[in-house]
């Protein structure tokens, strides 16, 4: 059985405040996503109220995680023991199956593409998202693996191609669809897009710890320090370059309206 | 009396998971049905209200059933035994009693029949909907049959009866009044009767599993897990399509105005 290390005070209140600022910060997200829904063009209020469920649902998930963290440890003699009941880092995965989708959805909802082109892009990258976040639970299950060649590796490699094919399409499909968005779009696509890959690319290497043989103490308090911050980064700061999107959409519509319907000049 | 089976600490923790799962979804459904009240015309929007009960009950309801999880077990070298507490699997029946009815009303409603049509139609379902769950309940509490012949097969064909009775309607009376809605509502309608009999149909299933000899741990972590599923499908993606429908008409209400609206072509 999978045995939680035993950790110095400074290390369990580290991965405890850790949590605690995740979910401070995925509800504080809440109320400004809601908040903030007739700041943008009503087209573009679909993608804030997504945004806001994913870090309503995140924030859940974090207020759950963090109550299993508590139970799993005591303090004893100076140092935090395991109980024996087990952490929950299970609830992550829980997370992911709502959110990872979701967090796509608001992606294409935003840039408010031709229904067909969207409806066919969001039903292949939420299908994807499922089967990544599916393939690689039973993986995460097999915590004492120790080698790249084991069924953990096995999982996560099955897991690997739908997250593939999901950076297939960012980079090609709704890369080109950029070419017809007004150039500040343009540019926060680039940057959601490089957001995305660079916490995204967490989540594996997290995975991948056990084959590098980081194990004890310090290696569980970095995987939950990185967690949550990936997490607060993937979702809450996901959720405003898809703020700022739909503001620079809704500013330039704007624009567009007033010049088609400014009244035609006088002639002489 | 019923025992609840041994669980290894994986079949434990996916249930623990998937209830979890059936409550965030429930929950962030809740706040998606009330937030998108204004994207839909007004005579629609009693729908999604319809929608947002329905996902606020179902996220109560397994918040206990969750609640009840956890102290039908406990951890006891390295697997999950039973507590002697039972699991109550029957907040089950008193969630459906609530939500099934209103799963029917909201079809309706978002339809927008005519006044007269509607109220037949919507007592009758409702009637059928109540009289469904309260005959299966009774036969749910025989834990211990093992044949179709036995009073746990006699209340489940009884609650057939309604349940055929509304697969009638469903496919009769309303599909017939599919011939005057514009063709993308057709087409939503004819994707949730499908969802709606493939998620129904679950139940039915898991009822008859004693039957098959289906029992033991396997069988417990398979029904909670089919459970969870069927449920967030049946409710919180019914409503998705429901507010899909709400859309599609307001859209088809809106163009329609524009024809009739419109100024009448000046003749020379």
């Amino acid at each position: 059985m999978f045995e939680m290390p035993t950790l110095s005070i400074g290390q369990y209140t580290l991965v405890y405040n850790m949590l605690s600022f995740a979910i401070a910060s995925m509800f504080a997200a809440f109320v400004f996503f809601i908040m903030s829904q007739n700041r943008v063009a009503p087209k573009y209020r679909i993608s804030l109220m997504v945004s806001a469920l994913v870090v309503g649902i995140a924030g859940y998930h974090y207020f759950r995680i963090f109550g299993s963290w508590t139970e799993a440890y005591q303090l004893s003699g100076g140092v935090y023991e395991a109980t024996g009941k087990p952490f929950n880092d299970a609830y992550r995965y829980v997370d992911w199956l709502l959110t990872v989708p979701l967090l796509l959805v608001e992606l294409v909802l935003v840039l408010g593409l031709a229904r067909s082109k969207a409806n066919s892009m969001l039903t292949r990258l939420v299908i994807a998202a499922i089967a990544m976040i599916a393939l690689g639970y039973p993986g995460e299950l097999i915590k004492d693996a120790t080698s790249m060649f084991s069924d953990r590796g096995l999982w996560g490699l099955l897991s690997t191609f739908p997250f593939l094919y999901i950076l297939y399409v960012l980079w090609g499909e709704l890369g080109k669809a950029m070419a017809s968005q007004p150039p500040r779009v343009a540019k926060l696509f680039e940057g959601i897009r490089w957001l995305l890959l660079a916490t995204w690319g967490f989540y594996p290497i997290a995975y991948m710890m056990p084959f590098f043989g980081l194990s004890g103490a310090g290696a569980e308090v970095g995987l939950q320090v990185g967690y949550s911050i990936a997490d607060v980064l993937a979702k809450a700061g996901y959720g405003l370059m898809i703020y700022a999107i739909a503001r620079a959409k809704t500013e330039a519509d704007a624009e567009f309206e007033e010049v088609i319907s400014a009244p035609a000049p006088a002639v002489a």
